[in-house]
């Protein structure tokens, strides 16, 4: 056994002892539990969400899937429409259908499953990459296992609270901020709500992509942590990332996504549009999403509703 | 020039006259409309789905979409997880994406647009195939033009009214069968609803690919014209044609797709999960869904809810 | 019936009957051919091109496929390899694939088959488009009718000519420079030859991919009437186009390929790596390329060889 | 730390000891050799291959890739030609191309490069696919690096020796059979040889696709060792494993796959059509054939050639 075989297996042991310690799984429902924070969505949410609905207005918090939005790395988009089947019959039927290619839970406006982010090799309630993620998809943890999400959403207009159109690329969001702008605009946080927030940054999508994705506003860990003991269901934002990047530590990578995705469940879901409920000053609403059942997929593409 | 091109010609002439004397367009919502029955879905009709949420009971209507599902032809759907990427970080960031390609709009629990089925030439509004039909997407009538579908939903149990578990391939639903069937639910379509069929056809998804895609159940012309009298925005199914197949006039391929999509600008939404709605006699309910705003597609997947 | 209905069909008419006097078709090789100047190679070219061989060297002539490569408008490359698949079997038995996607026929290195270029509805042999073009592949002059390329292929190396590295882009290569080249080389073009051209456009590959797809130096019609005249079988370069880009008349859209592809059924070889041949003056040798036979195809990816 | 994680370590450490005793690795062409056996193809070989062109006719072995091909496992191919381009330019230029998605260097006609098949986390040279397999493609033994295989072609016609059309399912080609069947062709193996078996498996290529895929006949581990014995680049075969499915010993999986490509550098060529030079008698041939140069891949498709 050569050497550098040693010192994986070292490193391997390390690894798996200090992981152990964290005690982060199994997960509060339960060791099987593939669900995470979805299982705070009850009866009484849905109802608490309905009650929110009362003008009937609706808005589509989706972005338009095209091949000019801006993409992570080597991630692509691509959509054709093949030539025109037909005729068929003497009624002259003719048909179009559309051929589409893509990493589709994780581009343009998507939803972050439990499958997609771990540390290391463990992901939430303490499932092995290594084990349940497999070519044909993943056979734990995947996007199929989440369910209805129709909750109450909550808008916190962060830019708005800074008194800024966009925050700055690698602006941190605080914990200060963001009990500052909730106080501003009059609401709490409640268990089993969708947070999304609004950051300006979603202004530059297709106008000026490279600028868009070299980094980003975003929540970093303390803020992180006071929506883990507000006990929400999903973070979102009009960013790629949602939480800040890069990280004040330089030596984290997305470390919001390990809080949020594999220690407590939370999903994440990006690239919101958001614009119009900041525009409207709509902070309180139905939120209304179902991920695509995509099985063993590790996210979904999406077009959530606001409704008031 | 060729005889064949002279006949060609007079072919054309005579399919442009009679399609003329249809004068179904320009649309109800006029000429330039691209969202047709979606119109008819106002505040109203929002605020009369929400008061149908009494219990916060949620259902998904979204098949799972999986590589044993069955296809219509040559379609395809392909998932697969790459290598995980990284590690990233001190934190040791591991994530996952998916890949997918399909036709996806048009496979599994899918949504037709408006740009899917056309007479000839023309599709809704009068819009020509030839025109707005291009590589890189439809440059008109596009389901990103669709926009949220919040309203109430209706499901017509057809099969248990007529007291089988499952209709026969090729049974043409009558007008007669949804007059009968909603009387026994003691219910109305009203403007703006969705209306969705259960045949218990359903019940063979995977299990008999063959015995699913062969033939269905489904409305024919004439149940089809009663729902585009009342004004229904929506038809959907446990089937992947909502309309019977084959039609009972062999020389008709699909004519209700031409008469809801191209002539009324009725969505229809195919394979849709509607056995436990049947079970539980949720006949009434608010209907929720967004198409993914797949820029130029024919249509889209989705996993719509049903909440009472 | 309308008036825009009216003029379309006399365009229509005019242009049938203005197009019917070109007489380009039915072509040489018969009105059924599928083949176009792959005819030409004969048994007789295949020893030609075996009397070449002389040393037992090869050039790959195919570039490396790869998503940092130039391409055209919205087309893309995508290849991911999944999670391994195993163990199987107690010999532990595991292995890898790749998923691709993209438009293969036409990006990268890439051969233009006899579907890809018409003029109007117009291609090789008088087929028309509409008519053989159909979503699941062209029912006729698809790529998989091409078959075997083993004849002599001859290298112009017009930047050598010039005393340039590199022509500039939207250099027109005149029948001169052909001329001028090939005597300069001491060599002449034979019916049934494979002609590329060197420009050192190639050099600009991954450096500098929006120089690079911006134009390009290329033959314009003079040089393709002598190529026609002088019977070839294929035309390649280092560039994406072969053909001067823009046209020196800027009315002209890619007009070298209607009248190589359309009217005369030579291939034309996009983005060739010629870099080799020109810096060791392989002048003449044995070209050796067969097109995937992917059905239905309009092109097809390729590392042809040259072997002396 | 867990009992099975410790479990897993000891397992872990096992089978690196035991693998490292096989001693297969590094290869004979160095520890940071990536082409194996494509190595053995020198300038000499080329001419040999060369004086085997006599005739100048040329035998495509590669199948036709379509929808209706047999497929392993979900694999897939999807073709579709979208909508034509154009018109550009007054000389109303319109073009199509084609979308193509599918694991193309493992369908259809497909050569398996070094990084497909290992043993446990080892691959070919000692290469641990844990650490050369990315999500984006292989760092290390990717399919651009065999280059050019012009070389001496031998087909053995293993069915014509046994007097069959089609040898069974299942059926072990023997170190005997390959004895025997070239002494009856009155030819022998030499170093760097691309050795080829008919078996006539192939007749059923898309008329019985279920049979076709269920099992193969093919080489054994003792044919495999008498191949590797004498020196061969590539092993080949109209079946799509080339080696006997299932093994007869019915613990071991695919394990040629892991003596040629692993432990060897050997190719493999798989589902190749031999039919016409097993009727036609051609049992000596110049081969010629060039991975596309996919960076990163496991393999690729082709149509090599056969000429004599």
């Amino acid at each position: 056994m050569r050497r550098t075989t040693v010192i994986l297996l070292v490193v391997v042991f390390v690894a798996c002892a200090s992981v152990a310690q964290d005690k982060w799984y199994p997960s509060r429902w339960g060791a099987d539990d593939q669900r995470g924070a979805a299982n705070r969505i009850t009866p009484a949410k849905v109802l608490e969400a309905k009650n929110l609905i009362v003008r009937g207005q609706t808005y589509q918090l989706g972005r338009v899937y095209e091949s000019a939005m801006p993409l992570f790395g080597t991630r692509h988009y691509s959509l054709r429409i093949p030539r025109v089947f037909g005729p068929n019959g003497t009624n002259l039927m003719y048909y179009h259908d559309e051929i589409i290619s893509g990493e589709l839970g994780q581009i343009g406006t998507q939803f972050d499953g439990l499958g997609h982010a771990g540390i290391g090799d463990l992901f939430y309630n303490g499932n092995k990459g290594s084990e349940f993620a497999k070519a044909e998809g993943l056979t734990r943890l995947g996007i199929e296992n989440v369910g209805a999400l129709v909750t109450r959403g909550v808008l916190i207009d962060v830019a708005a609270y800074k008194g800024q159109a966009m925050l700055a690329g690698g602006y941190e969001i605080t914990r200060a901020d963001v009990e500052g702008a909730l106080k501003r605009q009059n609401i709490a946080i409640r268990s089993g709500d969708v947070v999304i927030f609004h950051t300006g940054w979603g202004s530059q999508w297709i106008k000026d992509n490279a600028k868009f994705t070299a980094n980003a506003p975003g929540i970093g860990l303390e803020a992180a942590q006071y929506l883990v003991e507000h006990e929400i269901v999903v973070a979102g934002a009009d960013t790629w990332s949602v939480e800040v990047v890069p990280n004040p530590d330089a030596n984290l990578a997305f470390p919001v996504h390990q809080v949020f995705i594999a220690k407590n469940g939370i999903y994440i879901f990006e690239n919101l549009l958001t614009e119009e409920l900041a525009r409207d000053s709509v902070y309180e609403f139905a939120f209304m999403f179902a991920p695509l059942r995509l099985k063993g997929a590790t996210g979904s593409p999406g077009n959530p509703l606001a409704i008031r």
